[in-house]
């Protein structure tokens, strides 16, 4: 087996993958929920001073990797690769961010699990010696979204309970092969299969996705032999309640129980806030939260250790039109607070 | 510097990274052409069993992967990670695929660039020590591109002489750790930058390819200090002949030339057939002529050193209705025979 496995979907980086940036975003919504302080940057308004909604999902996207880069005074040439992608088609929230940053890209498109993918994929590329820097990347926009997988915004249309509304936000992770004083490292991933339990109402994302979430938990504990108290707080993406729900009941069948350990993105952005269905959704949910509340609690020493399972639904309108159930996948990075 | 790193974009293979299947398929103009003697799998029609061109190319995915993996004698339970991207929004026909085949998946996106992302995402992954076997992949269709780019297909839209045809086609690799008997392996890479010359013609695609190509070639030549004459052939993926021109005047600015060592796998594909206008476009292209006529002529001894450069337009729909021009990049993966 390859050295640098676990099982069949684990990888460990021994050769040490530090954290060296970080950097959240938020519209305005985002701020007034729980987490909503501890993000870097702050939308006055959705448009972001752009004219079309895309346009600000792009620049969201930039400055948020820009704030990354910046925070330890990096410039975009200290940084080898800027892996990331976004929910739009053919990602070009990420392309037309990688034409104004300059920075070689590979893009990636995992649906919600991106900010996950794209910190696996930049561990590998650090720890395997192929890159001193990386930045890792995601955005969503509920503009840009409802109206390329849903409806017009101008119906106005309702979301039924099982609905989520996806997040205006975006994060961006530096990750490094030398230490740095954050003292946070990325220690392991497992990497998600596509599951689908055959769920074909796209108002109910969180069922589509929790499988995916359970089967990628349960398998990082049984390949890292670890039991769910090795961590501080497993964290999903985006299931929202009702996915929640689902995914600990799908846990408990194979003997584990997360407990008080797990918290959801999507559960917690819009937390307290009027009329906000099952939750957030959207890649920018867990990229703004885990670049912003988790990572700044990392560094106070709120928590020591985190496994981020970010968790995605592979459809597209097309396919649901043509009756396809909704494929998910979900894929797990541990990040950790190392002895200073 | 990371170890495994020449220059800012140019990463190495020390360990060995060998190609230990392959495999290609192709429609029916596809098989018409110079290279259809060479596809492995032959579809009777464009519709490939299915009731929708989606299904199709979901298809099409599916079994040239598994063409791929079982070269050799592996299963899909050989392979650690299917690393692979479509045209699609979404990309559904990678992810329903990987449902299928049920590797774990790391789903990609750089439009007609993808064959080549994918291999030197592949190949870090082995030379890292992450993996033993992967399988990298990808698709395009004629009917679910021309729908979703351009006009319903019942318009019979004619095309304007720039334009280029997205070829029904597909291709697969499996790189692994260990040495076999094809004695092919994949040597160095380099991970290419977005570009934008500014063009905002959607059926010019080839001249807003060229400046990425060139831009990527010129930096592998200058990166490896090699010339021109270290390869017997620069394959780029779909310049088409428009986009061929344009990339020979950017290259040659830099002191370069490629002369009768260049081929475009967009040029080669449908040669010699009628109505082809400037050649064949889509993932399909480099997937299936580097997985098919390349890898046979490479393995009969017809060629020694390849470097492919598979190019991609990362524009959507949306993005050109907004005004916005073109952004390119190109990714080269330089392929050799070893001494047996």
């Amino acid at each position: 087996m390859a050295t640098k496995r676990r099982g069949n979907q684990t990888v460990v980086f021994e050769n040490g993958v530090h954290i060296s940036g970080f950097g959240s975003i938020g519209a305005v919504s985002e701020q007034q929920g729980p987490l909503g302080e501890y993000l870097d940057i702050r939308m006055e308004n959705a448009e972001y001073g752009e004219d079309s909604y895309e346009k600000a999902e792009m620049k969201m996207f930039r400055n948020v990797a820009l704030h990354a880069i910046e925070k330890f005074g990096y410039s975009t040439k200290d940084i080898d690769f800027l892996i990331g992608g976004d929910l739009l088609n053919q990602i070009v929230s990420a392309g037309y961010s990688a034409r104004e940053l300059e920075i070689p890209f590979l893009g990636i498109f995992g649906a919600c699990s991106t900010m996950c993918e794209a910190l696996l994929l930049g561990a590998m590329l650090v720890d395997g010696g192929f890159a001193d820097n990386v930045v890792c990347a995601t955005s969503s926009h509920f503009g840009t979204a409802e109206r390329q997988f849903r409806f017009p915004l101008e119906l106005g249309t309702p979301k039924p309970p099982s609905g989520q509304i996806t997040a205006t936000a975006a994060g961006a992770t530096v990750l490094s092969g030398i230490k740095n004083p954050f003292h946070l490292a990325v220690k392991c991933a497992t990497v998600g299969r596509v599951i689908d339990f055959g769920i074909t109402d796209p108002n109910n994302m969180g069922a589509a996705m929790a499988p995916a979430a359970a089967e990628t938990i349960v398998t990082h504990f049984e390949e890292t032999g670890r039991r769910p108290d090795y961590y501080d707080k497993i964290i999903t993406g985006d299931l929202g309640s009702f996915g929640t729900h689902m995914m600990f009941d799908l846990i408990s069948e194979c003997g584990f129980d997360l407990g008080e350990r797990h918290e959801d993105c999507g559960k917690m952005i819009y937390r307290g806030l009027p009329n906000i269905n099952c939750g957030a959704s959207g890649c920018g949910c867990m990229g703004s939260s885990l670049n912003g509340y988790f990572m700044k609690s990392l560094i106070k020493g709120d928590y020591t250790r985190l496994l981020f399972v970010a968790t995605g639904a592979l459809m597209s309108p097309t396919t649901s039109l043509q009756g396809e159930s909704i494929p998910s996948i979900a894929h797990a990075v541990a990040i950790e607070k190392e002895e200073e």
